[in-house]
């Protein structure tokens, strides 16, 4: 941690010199940005002429994988408010990827199915995101890479409490 | 990775189901994303009502460091966009927390100070945050969490053709 005292520079940094860092140096959140943003960066880079933001094709993957899926279940499992889901969902039909019909049981509810396209699109999406990961991770060895999902998944599911909330809710 | 054959559920899941999530399970952005958004709410809520975002803090805790430090390190160090930067600065200068004074052999140039008042504040939100970093780290061991360090600041600087950049540039 910081001490006032002990990490203060005496004089103004020149220019271009490293900074003293303080608590950043150990803050799990300064790294945790970094890592983030520079991940987005990248992705949005390597799918930019497919136009696929991380969150659309997180939507668009799931409905690939769970035909049928109704918007609240996406909602809730990738924690996207509900005005949001619904434009995510709207810019998917309006691609032509997704499909959108109405659920007999529940007249609330839209069934959500990818069409031929969408799961075309999906499958070349992936194959690029699985290339720009491996490029993002390319200094980690398998289990460190195993390991590092395990513990930002650990931190992901934390509650304020420090309970742990079930993967999927 | 999720192929399309093998993951695709055969019916809608039902509600409340677990999902099957496809390629998203091992999607080292996925968890990063979750983790981060999980770990900013935390800050948020812990740091309420001094009404600190983490940016706001991080670059306080720069100008607390580093005294006389300058509107473009600070934007460099912390990869924050020129506009952005001048409106923190505005922030902290409104709260009274920091000064900007010209630099005599840079017309373009302001020192920034930390006020008494500013560092006092710092301190207080550095022992807030510690105490949040602490808490959404529980389940880890002092080494798990050097190593998640590590590994974070490695993703954090890998620029796209994999080359490695300074930190603190």
């Amino acid at each position: 941690m910081a001490s006032d005292v002990k990490t203060r520079r005496a004089s103004a940094p020149a220019e271009g010199a490293p900074l003293e860092m303080g608590f950043l140096a150990s803050s799990v959140g300064y790294y945790l940005k970094r890592a983030y943003l520079r991940v987005y960066d990248d992705f949005i880079v390597t799918l930019a002429d497919l136009q696929l933001r991380p969150q659309l094709l997180s939507v668009l993957s799931l409905i690939v994988d769970n035909p049928g899926i109704i918007q609240r279940a996406l909602a809730r499992t990738l924690a996207i408010e509900r005005s949001n889901i619904v434009l995510i969902i709207d810019d998917l039909v309006a691609r032509g990827w997704v499909t959108r019909n109405p659920v007999p049981s529940d007249r609330r509810a839209y069934a959500l199915h990818a069409t031929p396209t969408g799961r075309q699109q999906c499958r070349i999406a992936i194959g690029r995101v699985i290339q720009h990961e491996q490029r993002m991770l390319d200094s980690l060895s398998e289990s460190e890479r195993r390991e590092l999902l395990n513990v930002l998944d650990q931190i992901g599911t934390v509650e304020p409490g420090g309970i742990k909330i079930p993967r999927g809710m």
